[in-house]
């Protein structure tokens, strides 16, 4: 069976800005603006075939003060993004089906009131609650004490109030919808990393697209990392939940990882102490690097996909936190250039990329919906034809000790 | 003499709502809510018999920006708390007699300029100045270094803005006034503590109710911790000035207490290099485990008393800290769950409390403004009447070492 | 030749208040005051000789979200402070001459935004850009684990908003216009230094007076430390600009720095991999103390001064950064009560001073822009009068070692 992937082509001409769109600034730090609460409408920009708005909000109360709430309420779905919080993905809704999890974590916790620092660096854990959070960009991975001090938890990005936000509606079909915004990881002599990331959606689709491009804007060599935590929990999540994807070699997290070795394609129902059982994947892809890779709940009607491409995101982390509903019961599917080791680790095993003075990386998602049955068995059948009949290796002991 | 108690369900009944009541939502995160200034009178809530106002000032400039300060301005008292510091009372005002004290640090300090790890772990001491503070509830007491973090000085509920506030009045007879918030302390794996938090105020009384209900929102069985931080300077702090209590048992907090085991029953006058003195103390209760415990001036007729369960609350620290007057001349009288040793201690000796998954504790106080002679007289009465002819164990050495 | 050196005592005559002002307060802590925008012009003060305005501004967006922006525009000077930043001095420009540099930290990062601890104690990187950042008074200097806690890069003062800023023109010739805030360095047992930092212009002129007067509040002696860390980047500083102290002693910071003990008189053009070359400098005076220092560019017709007291000042640290340019080319000019070695070395080596109960102590700096060749030569020989024919000792070995 041939599958028509996705071509990365197309992608990009989506996500691209044109001449023939319309473009509001929301926040600039160069002109010192940020507008806060604003809104627009397919029918105030005068499209028709379209129903859709887009709202930004500032909350209040409690640690959300002040966060910035970016709602693209469409007919098909309902996207949620904070500009506060590294424009992360809150979550995404349509046709009844939530992509998205319960965290204890129940507000947009501004960084703010938050301290990375805290717990031996596991501040992040105070504000993560997001269906997408960006895990880097100077580093990722796990805390970790090293150079004098502390790596703290995913990095800094989620974390960083963008000093750009634009957003930008083609005003012709197919209307693409772009949020954009800029993160600054900018310390002096230490870091100098500038990315701009985005979220682009056609109304009417089920798909969004993540495209980010990461600036070295200094005069230096920079490593980077990054990680994609994708996470997800019910409807798609539940007993009997499975994961698909290429593999072409899998390995333990840790050594507790290694009692999910046989049964890391599925998924249990929340359950009392099991914690999280982290997968180190290595995917396969096709001939231009494109993969992609799904959930889906035990029916097979519902699921949710991401792809993207191994040449951008070599490596990818399967993240099984099926705990009990209240602690969090969710998994995260997350490409990345790095597992989530310690950066040290990272660096010892050579996964750390670099970027050279004035050079970009890029890395473009596409993140589906997938409503129904038909959709869910058209992206598994796309995926095992990435696999074809090769073999998945499974490596049964951790590649790396914490 | 026989003598009467306040009673747990009376107070209680103060404390709960009622139908009969006008309630004003002033912050709420799930609607995006914080009404920032806002008042209420007597007058608009047709209330003739008595004459007060409900007041909520966002304050600006330094490090308090953005911190509310709500006030309760009646005939009797005055009562200033601060919703963004974890609803703790700031002071107390009436009859001519001031509850509270005078610490070096003057402003309500917002936890946004908070870092609760600075100074190791004593970031807290960068706002403290209440009547009164909760330290709780994941955790309290003095900092220490231990399962791979820092437990920083008190914990952070004080530093916890709240998600939830709300001002309710009774809209007959006695006309209580109850404000009320939330203070969540959610840490994705790690914590998931929400705690409402009450003050309760009758027009025309010189009392107060702190009602306070911690619930474990959580799958997993938690510790929790919680010292009502008291603190009292002067008018009723002076040289000469009693601390009245019927106690069981009282031992030194450390070696520096010890010379002040003779002594702890009256207080110095500011005293350069004093710092301070902490006693640890067990207190006598009736048979409902109610206790009361005072401090007066020398002439006895200004005071302040605090009325608790030892159910609730069986421990109590006295920290007198007579040191100068700007230094911060202050008494603390500090009903807990736990001692002031650090968390690892409190363990040890099995202080530490824990809620099941959905359990609650909950912990009620009256707080009481003694401004006369027979106040301070039949508040002393109570007292002696609980410990009756009750020995008064002295332990001479500190039943745990830092 | 005689040099006539600016009398400390008319600058203090035109920093200080006079009845004949026009005085406003734009945030006072004690009023729950904080005006944000405002400007006024000389028109609004019937003003006729001059043209100015100072206006305030409350940026927006990314990490400067809130932070405030007071700007001096005048005929010839235009200075921008950040209340939100200690007063700090972001820039000056006159004459078509910039006195500032271009850091990668490129907006007015609001405190609330910065960890100090963060990177084992180098948080204040993410924030530094300014031409003028006071590190102290709490303690100042490199970074240093003691006493239980960290002692962060160059102390708090810079990342403190101010409790009061107050803006006052004298209403006669020459209508000194004085920027003046409150920075709090309060913590309860711990400090309780309050500092009056003030910027005076004198319109017409292309000086600016600092003058600031910390203050012990508390009722123990208190240590503190200053470093008044100036910096100069582009268009002064290039490849052959010149150094020019009156200098009693030099001595390399630290063993990279012997490399440039022949020529610390000038500079290197942008210089990958230079990093940072530090010098310790006992600057020599006049018989009141008052000295001055001056950077200037290759041709000599474009510099910057910095006179000073060495009673006050007694400490002078050159802090040569000619890196590239993105990565920060700068010079620092750093007159100091201490150098810029953590405070352990300083407090052993005896330049840590202290303040007893009440007292306070000033610092007066007058900066100067030297926008052509006889301003720049006029300096540099007033320099030159002060040293005289009297020896440069130059230390060959460190000091100290951190």
């Amino acid at each position: 069976m041939k599958v028509q992937l996705v071509s990365l082509a197309a992608i990009l001409s989506l996500a691209s800005y044109s001449a023939d769109a319309k473009e509001f600034i929301l926040t600039d730090v160069e002109k010192g603006l940020a507008k806060g609460d604003w809104s627009i409408s397919s029918e105030d920009l005068g499209v028709k075939e379209h129903n859709f708005t887009i709202k930004n909000t500032v909350l209040k109360g409690g640690k959300q003060d002040g966060s910035e709430l970016l709602t693209i309420a469409s007919d098909n779905l309902t996207i949620k993004l904070s500009p506060t919080r590294g424009l992360g993905i809150l979550s995404v809704d349509g046709d009844g089906l939530r992509l998205g999890w319960d965290s204890p974590v129940d507000e947009v916790v501004n960084p703010k009131y938050i301290n990375l620092e805290s717990r031996g660096g596991l501040g992040w854990l105070d504000g993560f609650n997001e269906l997408m959070v960006r895990c880097g960009f100077e580093w990722t991975g796990h805390a970790v004490q090293a150079d004098g001090m502390i790596y703290t938890l995913h990095g800094r990005a989620q974390n960083t109030p963008v000093s750009k936000l634009i957003v930008n509606v083609l005003d012709k079909a197919p209307y693409t919808i772009t949020v954009k915004g800029l993160i600054k990881e900018n310390t002096f002599k230490k870091s100098n990393l500038e990315t701009w990331v985005s979220l682009s959606y056609v109304p009417g689709s089920k798909d969004f697209i993540v495209h980010d491009v990461v600036t070295n804007k200094g005069d230096y060599t920079r490593d980077y990392q990054i990680i994609y935590h994708s996470n997800y929990g019910t409807p798609i999540l539940e007993e009997g939940a499975r994961f698909v994807a290429p593999i072409k070699e899998i390995s333990p997290f840790n050594d507790y990882a290694k009692n999910g070795l046989k049964t890391w394609q599925t998924y249990l129902g929340p359950t009392k102490d099991f914690d999280e059982m982290v997968f180190n994947v290595y995917p396969y892809a096709d001939d231009q690097g494109q993969t992609q890779v799904m959930v889906t709940n035990r029916a097979g009607d519902k699921g949710a996909g991401i792809s993207f491409n191994t040449n951008q995101l070599p490596v990818f982390t399967l993240w099984k936190n099926t705990d009990t509903l209240k602690q969090g019961y969710v998994t995260g599917l997350e490409p990345g250039t790095s597992f989530a080791y310690p950066v040290t680790i990272e660096r010892e095993q050579k996964r750390v990329r670099q970027l050279e003075p004035g050079q970009s990386a890029e890395f473009t998602l596409v993140y589906s919906l997938l409503s129904d049955k038909k959709a869910v068995e058209q992206y598994e059948a796309q995926i095992k034809s990435i696999q074809g009949d090769k073999e998945t290796k499974v490596v049964e002991q951790p590649i790396a000790k914490e």
